[in-house]
């Protein structure tokens, strides 16, 4: 056949091997447990990938094996993710947060059979010890002096096995298709589901992620993903910024931790950043205490879940930081829409709706092709008001779910989110509920995010969701459940007296209730399946 | 077979998909020859887009079809990229500034079965009409008031022939490895050879081309494609600049006239661009002369062949415009390195040095692997000095000329590009020559291109080449050729003096001469094949 133009496979191995020739001399700096600030450049880093990838093969490992990881985001598990996906196997991030069950649950489910892990998390998984038996050994990410005392069968010490291997290693010519990692969901809505990434999908993510109103990640740039390697491949930094040249800066155990994240933006010269909405507001909690500044950030993302206006308001007025909201999810690697540079037209929109425009899911990524569809399963125009179920395809969207029996598409082969949202003309998505959360009242839908959005902007409240319950007259109607900040008080009155005017008055929940905390998700959501638990005794006061 | 992730192709039909949903409002605006300043958005282009390939399919067009052009770049051209490509037909456009007998020779090798011509190069291919036995007819870019006398045969008028059809239509679902367009080599080294993109190396293009660090293509800019899409598709901005949202402003025929591009950049606000070294050299004289400004212009990219310091240097310091250096070629799509944004690293070098630095062809871009070759096969190191064959591979590198009876490839499945050069450790490339103008002086290479760019530097000198020419003793020297400014004249001594101390003294020319003009390429590139023709017979003074 004439093939009159290359057909080079889209491989992470290619993007290796350019990230070395190419970027080679760039920095990764990495908080570990054994260094508090460790620092090498790519050149080392696929250097130790092939002694990795070496040991992997010594310890029976072959093409298609699964290996599963516990660990935070540092240099070792960013070696971890390359030996293991261009070896051809698949590399299983585990998520530490998850209940001892759930982790159980994926293992096995997984067919992890060695797994890497960080030697703060041993035991955690020393519990589960009799339980995966598919499990072969595990492998502690640090050196002898670092190795930790543990009840666990067939231990390795990370350093000590690499240090034998050969740095040469002959990398197999891989099929794009052939999977690289696997992922689970977060289990916000049911049991965790596999999602198994391919060489080809994490590529085009990648390709897609790093445009200039996305990531727009550059040479000049220093990354700190926060977000993650466990949680969809910290998004794809850790593919990106190789393929880039972009300094990585990776926190290790510390992602939660403002002081930590202040200190390496300040010190590495850090420019952009990801992560959920929780870290930004740990982050300006240590800003506002310290009074420290972010001098070199210019802009970060938020994504996992809707961004609380404060975060958007605060990063932006008072540290001169850009926040650009993403949307996505497991099944889409993770990215679906991003809210990077605006259309100049719509620059000169008055101060407040751009504050609302900037807010939302943002726009389609290229590659990502969206429909909303209506009740009746008719798309619904973009017209900045009709709300459905978000349907989504592209070459980074999930088609099967791993080990999964019923079927993951629908019948014109679109993957249905769960999300529900609405379009408009500029292709700006906003998301409106989850699919399961999504509240109607009196046949009319009310959005449970753009409360809950609302309700925490009261200066007092901490946390905020809204779930529905079921009504005699109106068939469902909103309750909003408040965790307040710490030493405050107000009256349901005064809470919902606060919504009035910023949302229909139809939407204001019929009762509100204040808790001292809620339940949330290994991943850090509000878990509204729990609450509805809860609350699934509630009366409504009339 | 499992497959965990979509594999939804990568076709320009879903970038036209992509771009009409969510960047259909942006503006594209063109200069034509019945119109100097039409204007309407993305979301009419693909609409008239529709109707013409329902035109091409009443002319009895079929997918694998091909369909010349004849066009300078404005909306007509636009359309009929995509309605062609899209209905799985190839889009071969036709450089106008071939010799009649290169075109014919195109227009019967490449299979055009119609052509599409603007009106005012009709009598261009009028010529030809008895020669070009397999084009059944052409469609003539304008509308019936503005059609004009011709002897062609079979000549319909665009406007009329897509006015009466409908706008929808149902575009196939294409393999991504479909061919999509097909462009033909400059013949500066000798017969233009064909070369067929596919739908996916031109979308794999699309993405390496908009990265940050490349052409950093934003929803935010207003580009303007100057290099024409008769020429490798305009370095592909006529598809990256929809896909990510960019106004498009297509200077139609005037894309050699300083005046024009200076009004466009100024009224459109444009901020990239990107052309061949010669429209910069236009574009600064016309500003020099006129005095006006290019305020909106943040950056241009200049490729096709070496660019003069003057153009990077007064571009900069006068007008604040980066000028950034691209390397490629008709097989390649034609990216394979840029000099965008620059390694932290290397930003503290002194001024000179990083203008050095600057003027190079620039890093590989994600996607191109690259090596240098040294004449016994052996891979060279990345050291800023070793110089050999420059070889490539990747995703949108030719495997094939189309109906070319020698190999492309070499043993190892590089091609090799017939640029030589090298690579320092950053990946910086520096073209030193072509292949086939190397000049090797007592069996050590001497750089034609640095000799010209030195020469060029002279404030006299218009324009300047150096060519090998056999010598009794060192078996070959190089001879300078110069055009000097209207009105200039120096001295052999003055001139061959000014590159005293700039370059290796046993690299001076032995000799040179002054000529009223050089022999040029349809691409605008000088011809040193003809040159060296011209020089057969020349003797070495002593
Ligand atoms: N910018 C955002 N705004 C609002 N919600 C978001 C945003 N980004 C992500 N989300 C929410 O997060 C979800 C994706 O999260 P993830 O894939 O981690 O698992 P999950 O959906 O929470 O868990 P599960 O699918 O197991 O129930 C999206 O479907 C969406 O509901
Ligand atoms: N930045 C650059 N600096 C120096 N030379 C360049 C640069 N960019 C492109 N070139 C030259 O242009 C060539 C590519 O041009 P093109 O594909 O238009 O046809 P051509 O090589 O001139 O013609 P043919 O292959 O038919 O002889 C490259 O091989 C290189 O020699
Ligand atoms: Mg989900
Ligand atoms: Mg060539």
């Amino acid at each position: 056949m004439f093939t009159p133009m290359m057909t080079t496979p889209l491989t992470i191995t290619s993007l290796m091997h350019h990230a070395e020739r190419v970027n080679g001399l760039v920095e990764v700096v990495s908080v570990t447990a054994d260094n508090p600030r460790h620092r090498y450049t790519y050149r080392d880093a696929f250097k130790r990938a092939r002694q990795l990838a070496n040991a992997l093969k010594t310890l029976g490992l072959k093409p298609g094996d699964t290996v599963g990881t516990v660990a935070w985001n540092d240099y070792r598990h960013l070696e971890i993710y390359y030996a293991v996906s261009c070896s051809g196997m698949v590399c299983h991030t585990l998520n530490p947060r998850l209940f001892p069950e759930q982790l159980e649950y994926i293992i096995n489910h997984g067919e992890d059979q060695w797994i890497c892990i960080d030697p703060t998390l041993v035991p955690l998984i020393e519990p589960l010890k009799d339980k995966i038996p598919k499990v072969k050994g595990f492998i502690v990410m640090t050196d002898e002096a670092h190795m930790p005392d543990t009840k666990l069968d067939q231990v390795l010490c990370y350093e000590s096995l690499i240090a034998e291997q050969s740095d040469q290693f002959d990398w197999p010519e891989l099929d794009e298709n052939t999977p690289a990692a696997l992922c689970y969901t977060s289990g916000t809505t049911g049991n965790p589901k596999g999602v198994l990434y391919t060489h080809r999908s994490t590529l085009l993510h990648c390709y897609a992620s790093i445009c200039a109103d996305v990531f727009g990640l550059s040479i000049k740039d220093v990354a700190l993903p926060i977000v993650p390697m466990f949680h969809v491949n910290g998004w794809g930094m850790v593919y990106s910024a190789p393929m880039v040249g972009t300094k990585l800066v990776m926190p290790g155990p510390k992602m939660g931790d403002g002081e930590t994240l202040c200190t390496l933006i300040n010190e590495e010269k850090v420019t952009v950043s990801a992560g959920v909405p929780t870290v930004w507001l740990a982050l300006l909690n240590y800003l506002q205490q310290s009074g420290s500044k972010v001098e070199s950030l210019q802009r970060i993302t938020s994504g996992g879940a809707a961004c609380p206006f404060v975060v958007y308001d605060e990063m932006r007025s008072k540290y001169d930081v850009d926040v650009q909201i993403g949307w996505g999810m497991t099944e889409m690697n993770p990215l679906g829409t991003y809210n990077g540079n605006c259309p100049p037209a719509l620059e000169s929109l008055p101060q407040e709706e751009l504050d609302q425009l900037r807010l939302k899911a943002g726009r389609p990524v290229f590659g990502v092709d969206i429909k909303i569809e209506g009740e009746d399963g008719q798309e619904l125009p973009w017209d900045g008001k009709s709300s459905g179920a978000i349907k989504v395809r592209g070459p980074w969207i999930i088609n099967e779910y791993f080990h999964y029996d019923k079927p993951t598409l629908d019948d014109d082969g679109w993957f249905e989110t769960g999300d529900v949202g609405c379009m408009d003309e500029w292709g700006y998505l906003q998301i409106t509920d989850r699919l399961k959360d999504v509240i109607k009242s009196g046949g009319e839908w009310i959005s449970s995010i753009e409360l809950e959005n609302c309700a925490v902007n009261h200066p007092d409240v901490a946390e905020a969701a809204v779930i529905g319950l079921p009504h005699p007259k109106w068939s469902e109607r909103p309750l909003l459940v408040v965790v307040m900040k710490e030493g405050k008080t107000i009256d349901k009155q005064e809470m919902l007296g606060w919504l009035e005017g910023k949302v229909a008055s139809w939407w204001i929940p019929s009762d509100c209730v204040f808790v001292d905390e809620l339940p949330h998700t290994a991943t850090g959501k509000i878990s509204k399946k729990d609450l509805r638990v809860q609350f699934a005794d509630f009366q409504w006061s009339e």
